[in-house]
């Protein structure tokens, strides 16, 4: 039976945005595990109950509930020690450890006023009420003021990847010449950004940009999954 | 014959305070090295002008000029590779330059309020003119403005170090069960406000707390370095 995923949707259920749910789906890949990633909304809190919590990522695995995406990982590699690792060794959970903690504590807290204007506008209507509501009261003003200086908003995003730009000029992936936990940490927190940015907004010419390249190219199934601009395309 | 490390200096020659060159005292310690720590004043460009370049740490071994404390690290290995290594394998340099680039673009930049308005009181008066321009060229705003209001400077310095908080909740070194380079470059970049603040900016009971602790029962020679609170109170 495949695992399931409870997965952040917007109101097109195809476009997943959630920059945790995003590691757990590369986590999932990389095991190689069969799973199914069923859309979740902010207001849905009944579907996950089981899990004691009311965030997302959370995964169901015969039976199994387990929340948090670096929780999760944890979880993969002990119940299936088989499949490839997320984390091949002591050193390399240790430094995983640490990036996932940047994503958390310093980049996301940087993307925030470049993407959370752009979240508002692809959630559910169900949705949009929680949303505002708690993310105005987080960032202490109204949704429509943050962002509003949209290059200070990028500028900040830029700045908070400084400590992947500095590290990437040297060498090819965050763990070194072989990505570990801590790069799929980052892409997925990227994805956040990336699919919902109505243009573009890492610099594909930046040591950051050309490691995303590289991250797509070993997971080419990344670059098909929808964004606002794929789907702004299509319609 | 010694290494020669310069190193920045107080007017008070023998208060250290350089995030910088302390990650290079901690790292030719480790290597078991002989070195002289000389005194250098911001203003005393000529005294490394042989390095073709104005910044320290500065070492000067044989005769041969390294700056830049990441590339003396790599050079100390490179040269010395039968003293114990600062970086054992390519997993650990690969971490160690992360956890480096966040201190360099991160965790810095939110110190940077809570510690310039200190140095200005501590450097030689030659220093003074040279120091409030640059600085309050780099910051947009007179010295005196910077880190006026102490809470929010305190408020930046705590969320910088959330990266390292997060993960040392999990484990005892950031490089994992023992400390590695990372682990010395965030202690060389605490040692600036740790030797500057008027009262102890680091909260003991918390994760970064109990693993300074650790680092300094490792490295207890640390621990006599003079702050300007030994002094004060020595005075």
């Amino acid at each position: 039976m495949p695992i399931t995923l409870y997965d952040l949707a917007g109101a097109n259920p195809d476009l997943r945005f959630s920059p945790y749910c995003w590691r757990t789906r590369l986590a999932l890949h990389h095991k190689g595990l069969d799973f199914e990633a069923v859309p979740h909304c902010f207001t849905g809190r009944e579907q996950i109950a089981k899990s004691g919590q009311s965030k997302v990522p959370v995964i169901v695995d015969d039976g199994h509930w387990v929340h948090d995406s670096w929780k999760i990982a944890l979880y993969l590699d002990e119940t299936y020690p088989d499949l490839p690792l997320l984390f091949p060794d002591a050193a390399a959970r240790a430094q995983a450890k640490f990036i996932n903690s940047w994503c958390d504590w310093s980049l996301l807290p940087n993307t925030r006023t470049l993407v959370v204007p752009e979240v508002i506008k692809v959630i559910a209507e169900a949705d949009k009420a929680y949303f505002r509501s708690s993310r105005e009261k987080a960032l202490g003003m109204p949704l429509e003021q943050v962002g509003a200086d949209k290059a200070a908003a990028m500028k900040s995003f830029v700045q908070g990847l400084k400590p992947a730009e500095a590290t990437l000029d040297d060498q090819d992936f965050l763990h070194g010449a072989k990505p570990g936990y801590g790069d799929m940490a980052l892409f997925g927190t990227l994805m956040w950004p990336v699919t919902l940015c109505p243009s573009d907004p890492i610099d594909r010419q930046s040591a950051v940009g050309k490691w995303f390249e590289r991250m797509l190219a070993l997971s080419p199934w990344v670059a098909k999954a929808p964004t606002v601009r794929s789907l702004a395309g299509a319609a």
